[in-house]
């Protein structure tokens, strides 16, 4: 069919959106709307310019007959700063405190718009580290590594606890969770993983790091290397050791103090990782 | 900032693609690029035609002070057909048979393109229905859920097989597996779920169905109501009786033949209820 300018900028526009880290050939759209190429490139031009000026990311284009148009997500600082204090406000809330100094964050975890906020800021300081999988443990973690996935348009393998006759043939580990010193088990399905992936492992929560030292053990075992790192709470205090050194984290957990009901949430390390992952990607 | 026309409708089409199901007055588009509202009325207009015309869904207009627009994600039947196609083709290999007539999957459910895509035909069917929650069941019915809540905009709840400290109370029941006889318990965090809660149902696999009739019940234990049931696949044959009777299924698995190496699929009831729960929907 053959549409108007507007019309074109809407569904490119959308197209884009829906379709991330994929390069997509100019003829595909001029094909889609009968336009010349040159109409289309100059409609990238106004999309580029738009994603860019309103913090949406980047389009790519890369030239030549096997070239096409790429759309990068990447949150700019102040889309951060503002989940970051919207996150902060949310975690310091007293009632979230459990017994045991635990904090309640399944209302958190269970919000998609915030995922996917969350998942675009992560998408955004891994996008240039050829992330071919993301890798999470169940359960609490699968939401955001989803979220993060589908910026990154990768697929997710989930690491579970126990194994599933659902899953076929299965290698397990055992491992050292950081803060209970207790021994403990993760499998993975065999087919899920390639040797020699680039696995962007994601997690809601970390402390000693014992579970993701876990996850780091596993991929060894595929023969797949961790290119990332990215919890969205990082817990301090009271750790003798951290077994896991490079990561991001959103945000930082230094205190619940349960008789006093009182939070303490601070920044992660989000922002000054972002800044030197990010160094020398858009550019 | 003043923004021409067809950078306006670059940057509209974004925020309605990120925030469906939400009604968003029109003077958050005029107060953002500085317009006119009988400019961002037009420019709607354009959006709303794209978005009929290329199969992405709708725009509402509510008139009125306390009215705006809200994008409703629909898929047409055309989309609906080559995503049951696809999945058709690829559940249909033969090396996804598991020892015990199972079906491997997990390569299907850690796809979020694909996760996205079934969980806007899902969120289609249901999107007159005023759902307020997802609820699904750890672990592999989760990517799903947060697919279809994202695109109704609604929190999605996890129940889970065990409880754990992070949850905070929980309220749990036993329920009979349809298939095995065996009794299971399932349980979900007490303040993840406000009496009177119309909710949605997911899951990516459906048998007899014990399942998902232990969650009803424990819907019931909330006070809260069934407002609609989906399943990825439904599984056909050796079932006595079927424990759930009104749901929507995309496909429909009839037989797995450990012996013959063939598994044959189906489209579920998708398109027939889709067919019936739109009507009078759109118009």
């Amino acid at each position: 069919m053959k549409l108007k300018r507007s019309a074109r900028l809407v569904d490119m526009t959308r197209f884009l959106l829906e379709h991330p880290h994929r390069l997509v050939p100019l003829t595909h759209f001029s094909d889609r709307y009968g336009s010349a190429k040159s109409s289309i490139s100059e409609d990238l031009g106004i999309i580029k310019e738009s994603f860019e000026q309103q913090g949406a990311g980047s389009l790519i284009t890369v030239p030549g007959a096997a070239g096409g148009v790429k759309y990068i997500p990447l949150s700019n600082e102040e889309e951060a700063a503002q989940i970051i204090a919207d996150l902060s406000e949310r975690l310091s809330k007293p009632e979230r405190i459990l017994p045991g100094g635990y904090l309640y964050m399944t209302d958190i975890l269970g919000n998609p718009e915030l995922m996917n906020k969350i998942g675009r800021l992560f998408s955004s300081v891994f996008a240039d580290r050829s992330i071919d999988v993301v890798m999470t443990v169940a359960t609490k973690g699968i939401p955001l590594a989803y979220a993060v996935a589908t910026y990154l348009n990768v697929p997710v393998v989930i690491v579970r606890r126990d194994s599933r006759v659902t899953e076929g043939s299965t290698v397990s580990i055992n491992y050292i969770s950081g803060s209970s010193k207790r021994i403990q088990t993760m499998a993975l399905a065999r087919r899920s993983l390639e040797a020699g992936s680039r696995v962007l492992v994601i997690d809601d929560f970390m402390k000693a790091g014992g579970t993701i030292q876990g996850m780091v053990s596993l991929l060894e075992e595929f023969q797949a290397t961790v290119a990332g790192i990215g919890v969205l709470v990082e817990a301090q205090g009271d750790i003798e050791e951290r077994l896991v050194e490079e990561f991001v984290s959103l945000m930082s957990l230094s205190q619940v103090d349960v008789k006093e009901k009182k939070v303490t949430v601070e920044p992660g390390n989000y922002r000054h990782k972002a800044d030197k992952l990010l160094k020398g990607e858009t550019e």
